[in-house]
């Protein structure tokens, strides 16, 4: 029996009854014999809670601040777990993410883990403690700043530690059973995922799947740590993401992992490029220098009439006025007609290492998408994945349509979905 | 223009409003040219609210757990600070205790000062900054576990950096504008002092006073901090608490600094106890024993006829339980006839380095009562107190009458009271 880490998101612990509930399951994993490690989130709503004090102090808080006063939220929730486990006659000790070793650089807000250290941990375990760590937090390597590492910080700290402690696994619980075949909110017959390669998962991560944020998969991938997603909710085996196949799991991956949405992006269409050398470049450019990420990049041919192009991008909605911004102040430099931007688009991607070797995949799934009356604005393809570009209005019947076309439909409605979902 | 350690309670941080409130008071001092250290305490109730979530979860919280749960109160008034200050368009950074370097023994709950390494705090305030500093907290010099300073923390963290730091004087803001001459919700004529020395004080708040607490004094003395006591919410100057009057401060002290009262303790009599060596020894071991404090001692002179005399002695209520089983418990080895528990008492003080020098004052304050009616049930005095235990239900007019008869009464009413009082 080796040593297993385990994460609980905010909705796990939202309360004191999820809290006790928690404690009970992490002292399982320690009869069963394990050492455990556990990395928590903040209660419930704690963290909005704060950042709505924050707004009320002022309109433009400190990175340095804010972070401050964010990392209290996990404070609160590991003291109150490893008292919780104490209970339960098992000795139990917390530790802020500085204590645990976790070492970022200095950028405040979404600091980026540089190294971990976990001395401090170690020793806990060793002496057959349960050790608790904060989640989402660290302190910078050159100031000693406390330091928060954004979005899916939790995730991403689990599998840190479970890399630098050379963990069996890093669980990640959170409020569904594991990964599905599709977002079980949209299709009902969604199918829970038993094992899914590492590229597989990104690449839905990628694609808008929510289960696990791309950064933290990534990072399991680099230190091949296997990682279980499954509910804290239920007792149920989840979803083993991993390089292969483990203990009793399925040894052959299914050709299709699953469909993936996303309707957080916008397009912008720029119109009328001249089509020579150097235009994208420019245009893509300008997008870069902004700080700005883009996703799907497309490249119509240019008609022969006129010898101008038109290329269209995707990007976060949230990015978009920015994107605009820039382009449109670069405009005489670069030298287009116009802008057009259109944030009411959908994604709906295909992801499984299986279409690699089954040309048959493509087609199935524009005629899948044609069936359903769904129209297709871009086409974006990978070696494991196909993208297209919808109106927003059709991503439910498009999602639905292509999950049907592929056979991942289950017989029963098997995903529930327990509550929101925590940092 | 030198440094400056200001303290502000939790009543004054309570919201958004007043944290922005006492930002604006702490900018004036920067503008005035001082360096500015401030130490600030968890917002109104947040200790409150983080005791009762413990209280759900585990009912004997572990003291190394507890510590990491409270200090989160702290963590986010010092950012929410921090981040209004700034807005203010002045530079501020928040420091737990652990980064100022609060150094401290390994209790739990109640952990004492060691050390304090302020290198972090000094680099912050000669690069131009305010710091703001988290109250209550420290870390364990052997384990570097968080720890929390107990009852009063804050007042000690501020004296403790204001020593450190060589601070030109330690402000202590609180809801009342100082040090009064009685409580001022008992006697309306109450008079603010405007100077009283480091022992009068000491005295005061050994006595019942609760406007700083004795350790802090106690603090402040050893290394010569003059402490401002004053109002978050007024600008009035407050009590000057030194070694020396300062400034523009009356040279000469008053006889009488004030009067205090005690409502918290209880009288255990322990009645026939045998008059002959060692038996006082035997009874207070025991209660030391237990890990008890005690207060006010008499013991009467025996009754010829019996040789047997009574031992009276005063502590706090909440430990009144635990005195009377130690007592139970020992009573065949020491021989006493039985014990007489009684928790309807109030302690009156009358305190003043003048007295000394003034043997008139012994009997006006006995005088004082006596003409109010009020019974006299022990004496203690030191060289400049004089402490008698009556009924509880005589506190307020015995508090009058001594505080007219020395003639401390204002000619108008003076004193308000803002709020609460933090911790």
């Amino acid at each position: 029996m080796g040593l297993v880490v385990q994460k609980y998101g905010g909705s796990s612990v939202a309360d004191a009854e999820g809290i006790k509930r928690v404690a009970k399951r992490i002292v399982e994993a320690k009869k069963n014999g394990h050492q455990v490690v556990v990395v928590v989130s903040a209660m419930g709503d704690t963290t909005d809670e704060l950042i709505d004090l924050a707004e009320q102090v002022s309109p433009i808080p400190s990175g340095r601040e804010f972070d401050m006063l964010l990392t209290a939220g996990e404070r609160i929730s590991m003291a109150l777990l490893a008292m919780a486990i104490k209970n339960l006659g098992h000795e139990a000790q917390s530790f802020t993410g500085s204590q645990a070793g976790v070492i970022t650089d200095s950028v405040h807000n979404k600091a980026r883990i540089i190294d971990v250290t976990p001395g401090r941990i170690r020793q806990s375990i060793d002496a057959g403690n349960i050790a608790i760590v904060a989640g989402f937090q660290g302190v910078s390597q050159d100031k000693k700043d406390i330091t928060t590492l954004g979005r899916g910080g939790s995730d991403t700290t689990a599998v840190a530690l479970a890399a630098a402690l050379e963990a069996e696994v890093c669980e990640i619980y959170t409020d569904v059973d594991g990964v599905f075949t599709a977002d079980p909110r949209v299709v009902k017959k969604a199918r829970k995922i038993d094992w899914i390669s590492f590229e597989d998962m990104l690449e839905l991560a990628s694609s808008g799947s929510k289960v696990l944020l791309h950064r933290c998969v990534e990072y399991a991938r680099r230190y091949n740590i296997p990682i279980h997603v499954r509910s804290s909710f239920s007792g149920l085996r989840g979803t083993w993401v991993s390089n292969e196949p483990q203990g009793d799991q399925p040894m052959e991956q299914a050709i299709i992992s699953g469909v993936a949405h996303d309707t957080s992006e916008a397009k912008i269409t720029v119109v009328g490029v001249p089509d020579k050398p150097g235009e994208a470049a420019a245009i893509f450019r300008t997008i870069s220098d902004s700080e700005l990420n883009i996703d799907m990049v497309v490249q119509n041919v240019s008609a022969a009439s006129t010898g101008l192009t038109d290329i269209s991008f995707t990007l976060p909605k949230t990015d978009g006025h920015k994107a605009m911004e820039a382009l449109t102040k670069a405009q005489p430099t670069i030298g287009f007609d116009s802008l057009r931007y259109d944030d009411q688009i959908a994604k709906i991607s295909l992801v499984g290492a299986g279409m690699r070797t089954n040309p048959g995949v493509t087609a199935t799934f524009f005629e899948a998408l044609s069936n359903a009356g769904v129209n297709i604005e871009l086409i974006s393809t990978s070696e494991i994945r196909i993208s297209v570009v919808t109106r927003a209005d059709d991503v439910k019947e498009a999602v639905r349509a292509v999950h049907s076309a592929f056979g991942l439909d289950s017989d029963s409605v098997e995903a529930v979905v327990y509550g929101g979902t925590g940092r």
